[in-house]
């Protein structure tokens, strides 16, 4: 039981961004998609970069044909992509980055930033 | 921009257990229901115990209808809780509660710990 | 046990940024004024925003006095602040703010990647 | 900054138990012992399992032989450990864990849970 209270400190909470969870929408996700993202991340954290379209679909309600569709339009639309990285032992190796997604996050971030900012001004000028 | 960055760390963040993401399956949850699990948590934080069913969906990209249905359908399996509170000024409310699903988690973790422990016992038996 | 394990995943965790803790000294800190930090962060997630010395001394190795003069050494070179705030029932109330610190770690951040850039253009120019 | 954005997300945060804050001085860590701590575990979640004397002294107010005194004595205390593992590519390395830190957390939580309760019965029989 303590092993188990260890590991879970280490290794077993994932962190998000809240903003994600309120404008997956925004970005042009639905449900699925927001939980295929999800689930990199989670395989990414566990030290699994490169997970199989069969190690995916696994977890999830979805088969893994429909899995194949959705990272394919996932990484076309630009929300995730595949990078070439060198593992610590020298070999090339490929592995899946949601950098496009924060980005956009980041983007939707400046403009509601900027948009109150404009509302702010509008306001104090009447 | 600074101020942006401060609340990002303050309250931007919303921490999970990496388990969720990967047995949400196996605890009878499709990705719409693990999302709206998340979208209630998500509230939680942002300090909105009791949202409406119209705040939940205009998240989503289901209808205030059909959000209604997975609601009652998770309350009646029994993954989230709808529980009473006294809010800071001594006002009775009601709000969201994810402890079933947490302790489905937790009895699932015990289950795996056990299961390794038998699994090693046998080998060792050999 | 299983009350527990909700509790520990819904309020037991905090979430800082590393770079907090690789650069604390650099922003004139030191242990025991990081970890005062580190402390008034964790009173504030667990609803108490404005804590008593008492309060926080009682946590740590130091006497109330020794926290006193730490917290106004700390709030004079403006790592910490006091702000006011109205709370949830509508009464004005003190709370104690790391803003400051926040602001001072993302100007770090952001003479950090100027400076990458630079030496990058640097040897590319060669 | 978008990189920035991206780079903070996924590798820039650290997860601590609330506890640890809240209860380190009962545990009979001081303040410079938790920061050391705090400093492994950061370490720890930037790939670099093992860093050096210096590595960590570095980033302290504190010499790199007040650092080596402080780390024998946590390891003579039990609070942290040096363990033996195997890397990925398949050398063997040494590395610091917290893992008998946790487990002092642990049981100290075990035991609020367990004082609680006998209070709770003490007062219902009264």
């Amino acid at each position: 039981m303590k092993d188990w209270y260890a590991n879970f400190i280490e290794d077993g909470m994932i962190t998000l961004p809240q903003k994600l969870l309120s404008h997956y929408k925004q970005l042009g996700l639905n449900e699925t998609e927001l939980v295929l993202c999800l689930s990199l991340y989670s395989f990414k954290q566990a030290n699994v970069p490169f997970p199989t379209l069969e190690e995916i679909s696994e977890r999830m309600t979805i088969s893994s044909n429909q899995c194949s569709m959705h990272m394919r339009s996932l990484i076309q639309r630009n929300i995730i992509m595949i990078e070439e990285a060198v593992s610590e032992d020298g070999r090339f190796m490929e592995r899946y980055t949601l950098k496009p997604l924060w980005e956009l996050l980041y983007q939707l971030d400046v403009r509601t930033i900027e948009m109150e900012k404009k509302q702010k001004q509008l306001e104090e000028s009447k």
